[in-house]
């Protein structure tokens, strides 16, 4: 067929933003590229592939003549519009949590579970949740061979998971305590600076500079916050291993991008720190970055603005059988959120 | 006897400032209570108790008349000189990392196990590392009604654990970097920055603000850091079960002071989230925070400062059974250090 038509609705968020840059800078198979967003941001100009594109105000023929188009709305923006798109012939990819979890809507990582793409009745498909998203290239690079069973993650989210307003609330309060080193050694002393200085609302529940906080998302039942029970549902679906047990504890810090999660990994097949190695060198979106004693492990700052899925501090547990412990890093814009649905979206165009 | 006699060694030093200021606040059972450091900080002068104290330097006669000396010095400075202490007829309680596995000298928690204090057959008491300190209050409490079995550990640790320096050079960090917005979104910007505004060494192997570093003390076999390898084998030491297993991972973060710790606890006996929190309200140096829906739970910044352990983000969780996932803050100077070497003191003080 002729070159496929693309439309990013939600050209103007963070993740838009950083879609922009991704199908700008990766090869260019599309046609048209089409940039949406709400009736406040139409009209605006910006730029894709070198050139100025007016983003029109999402309505229903902003999808006439579109062969994908990617979503990243907010959830309640996705459950209505994205099967308005899919009603018009558009393979809509979505980012929200909406479909995830729907039996008749794959979930997507390209490296791990390309063939469920092609099961799309709804001709819908969604992309993960970021956190989960951050450690699904090297999980499942792992799983194939070792078989994965069980997994306790602890994670520490970039604030700009929370958009364009997380990544401004971090820098506003750091401006806000910067020179004065009394700041964090009293309880309460930073809120108190920050009621003062920056009266607004927050997006993070607590003070995110100089702190950390234990909660991403919505309340659910049992104390649950909603990301801790995506990361265990998605890697379910997404690896295939429904009863796959997971606890996860979501923690925001105080990181601009790039999401880090602290794995504990037990499979069913005998795996030691050797193995791992060989398998995530040879995963072709996976870097290995561990050699501690030369004091190389990824962080965040060394790895935001990449593609690949970065780990290291692989470690033989102790005193669990079969089991890894490691760190991973992922940029939460982009193979976090971007990268992943421009995937999703050149698999399915190459199979149009 | 009368009032028995306190010598501080290391009286200068992160935790030493907070040693002072706890035994200037709790009740006053001391005699003398003498200021000791190395040469270079020998004449300084010291408030403890409201009082203008000279600072002595470190060598045998200090310890003459002393009844009990709380060492918080390098790990290498107590080999030498918590043995002399002994010897000159001293109870030395001992903060640094090297008796705390010998088979002889107690590893002391006072709400945990007290008893072990009386047992100290070379006359020296060690008191854990801060990162195990963080959840010991809250883990014994429940360990004694449920039977532990299982640790899996996240840490989040705040860099003046890493001593004076390492506040400072957050505070360094946080002064380099506030007021560009476009920072930490590319990787090496901020290493860039650093290298030509702070040229100096610093304590952590990587840029610490907007950023987490997965690696807290010496590299061990096995790519464990020692901070790691620490937390299992003291937990498993301090709650006499020779058999826990504990796997950690150990990340330094931009908070300044106040650990905390993503636990994933296994119980030999059935658990629910009702139990636990009845436990850890029960227990009195534990405070629960425990109420998500409402925003309530623990973050460094809303309890530094203080002597509890913190416990919130308490749920059972889904797939592991006996088990709980939750959240430990705790002040890594108070009860992480300097409280506890005091705790364990006033007991010893109490059957002197």
């Amino acid at each position: 067929m002729s070159r496929p038509n693309l439309a990013l609705i939600g050209a103007t968020g963070a993740v838009g933003t950083v879609m922009r840059d991704i199908v700008s800078t990766r090869e260019d198979i599309w046609g048209e590229i089409r940039l949406v967003a709400s009736p406040r941001s139409a009209g605006k100009v910006l730029s894709v592939r070198g050139e100025d594109v007016v983003v029109q105000a999402l309505a229903p023929e902003v999808f006439d003549g579109i062969d994908i188009a990617i979503f990243d709305v907010p959830d309640e923006v996705s459950a209505v519009w994205v099967p308005i798109a899919a009603e018009r012939g558009a393979i809509a990819i979505d980012k929200s949590g909406t479909f995830r979890m729907e039996p008749d809507v794959p979930l997507v990582v390209p490296e791990v579970n390309p063939l469920d793409a092609r099961n799309r009745p709804r001709n819908i498909i969604s992309t993960p949740n970021c956190t989960t998203l951050s450690m699904m290239a090297a999980m499942g690079a792992l799983h194939t061979e070792y078989v994965l069973k069980e997994l306790v993650v602890a994670s520490y989210q970039a604030v700009s998971g929370a958009g364009v307003a997380g990544s401004a609330r971090l820098y506003d309060e750091v401006e806000a305590l910067a020179g004065d080193r009394s700041i964090g050694q009293a309880a309460g002393d930073v809120r108190n600076v920050l009621a003062d200085k920056l009266p607004g609302e927050s997006p993070f529940p607590a003070p995110i500079a100089f702190n950390v906080v234990p909660w991403a998302g919505s309340y659910k039942d049992g104390g649950w916050a909603s990301e801790e029970l995506k990361l265990r549902n998605e890697s379910r679906k997404i690896l295939g291993i429904p009863d796959l047990k997971v606890s996860a504890t979501c923690v925001r810090v105080p990181v601009i991008t790039t999401h880090s999660l602290a794995v504990h990994a037990r499979f069913e097949r005998e795996i030691t720190v050797d193995d791992a190695h060989r398998v995530l060198s040879a995963a072709p979106t996976v870097v290995l970055m561990d050699d501690p004693a030369k004091g190389v492990f990824p962080t965040p700052l060394d790895v935001v603005g990449n593609d690949p899925t970065y780990v290291g501090r692989i470690r033989q547990a102790i005193d669990f059988p079969n089991t890894l412990d490691l760190f991973v890093c992922g940029d939460n814009l982009r193979k976090g959120a971007a990268l992943n649905a421009a995937e999703i979206a050149e698999l399915v165009a190459s199979e149009l």
